[in-house]
């Protein structure tokens, strides 16, 4: 089977188009017409054999976990998925026909079109998603609007993909970053921990953190909550006054920048780090 | 040293951006907010070492080499550069610096942005990278649009990567590109070799091919020309009466899609292809 054959039989099972997808997969580009009020959003994410999952991992649960990280990244700048660019290196055709069902699955759920992407050969396999997100001109939030005063909120208990092994595709917390448009400060996901994430935060915001509660989803460990990582839960901040939805856990602090402390004492900056 | 603190340093060797992103490397995801007039372009292409490049490559000739790659798809459709996302998995700290010195000077040279990326860590260097561009709305060349009675050109002689053992970084043809806005039809890149890629464009426009000419760069064979590969010389179609730029190498004929004949022998669709 030729490479044209292979995305021939891929085009074949995705879901039709938005419509501002002028031009989806097969040609040098993918061609995407923006609306006069969107600004666009976009991440990308390795996702490696050996590093982010083992060969033991069915590529079906690959493939979906590997698009849900990207979906989270959109859902933390309060974004609508649009559509995504999959290049993927594997060992053989299979692992790109079960790679690519989770990963299709998961893309219908949350209307995200495959506009493109790449295939190659490798023995370890090899994915890096872009997905591409849209929110109104001026909305998308980021993670370095907390300011002291603020409240820190989490839109869900913490250390469940921990206490669970990683065996799940976790949930791009989709529809509860859209609803903090317009009420919430800063927001950032929960990929690498409270702890880590908390920290990076406070550094792009130029603040410190008190923490207060941890809530833990049921079966997890304090340790899991804070850097267990991979929960894709949603931190953010807001004014006090903004009755924000999701979990109280602090409270944002002038401070040296990237201190977080729990319950008065110091809380390390620990979580997934490649380089640390 | 810690992801953060190699992210910083990369930013801080980038040129300023485009005003239209918004938001560029550190958060969750970049921010584009495009124009009222464009639509945009995107590509991937995985560039992994042992397929794309070798260990003998040096990182800076490989850094530069994976953006080309992209930079020309943009070309394939008569775009513009905005941006780019790298995505880099690699050995060590010294690979991703040299790596990124080769791609930010590509990058400055054809005013693209590098907007955002991840790292990982990987004995294999593996890297991923999406670019987008931008065309006046409607303007973008396909492959798709090549009929009966076209001219076939390519932008320059053929064969030189091959010729001089793939030692070059390529120089996309963005300014060729641009210039085919409204006079040609079909356009693609030529990545893989002039064989397969025109039994692509063919393949996508539901047409056949007759050539006459192919010009050979100096030093390089026939079949350097037609199957080498990884000359990025755009492969495009026009009207006769056009005037297109550019070397004119045949015909756009009716007959089975894909064929390709030179000098009335029938040109197998042999070149560059992971999975045939």
């Amino acid at each position: 089977m030729t490479e044209l054959e292979i995305i021939e039989r891929l085009r074949r099972r995705l879901p039709p188009n938005d419509p501002r997808l002028a031009l989806g997969i097969g040609d040098d580009c993918a061609i995407y017409r923006p609306s006069d009020d969107e600004e666009l959003l976009f991440t990308t994410d390795l996702f490696l054999e050996n590093v982010h999952f083992r060969r033991s991992t069915s590529p079906r649960l690959a493939g979906a976990k590997a698009l849900a990280r990207g979906l989270s990244d959109i859902a933390a700048m309060a974004g609508d998925p649009r559509f995504c660019l999959v290049s993927l290196a594997a060992p053989n055709e299979q692992f790109i026909d079960e790679f690519y069902g989770g990963l299709i699955e998961t893309a219908a759920k949350f209307h995200c079109d495959v506009a493109g992407g790449d295939l190659g050969r490798s023995q370890i396999a090899v994915c890096d998603i872009v997905v591409c997100g849209s929110a109104p001109r001026g909305q998308a939030l980021t993670r370095s609007a907390a300011a002291p005063g603020h409240r820190i909120y989490v839109s869900g208990p913490l250390g469940r993909a921990a206490s669970r092994n990683f065996d799940e595709v976790p949930e791009p917390r989709i529809d509860f970053g859209r609803s903090l448009r317009g009420l919430a400060a800063a927001c950032m996901d929960l990929s690498d921990g409270l702890a880590l994430d908390l920290h990076r935060m406070c550094i792009a915001s130029g603040v410190a953190a008190a923490l207060d509660e941890v809530p833990l989803f049921p079966g997890a460990t304090l340790e899991q909550a804070l850097s267990g990582g991979e929960d894709y839960e949603l931190l953010f901040t807001a004014e006090r006054s903004n009755n924000a939805p999701g979990l109280c856990i602090g409270e944002i602090i002038r401070g040296e920048p990237g201190v977080v402390t729990y319950r008065g004492e110091r809380v390390p900056p620990r979580g997934y780090d490649h380089f640390a």
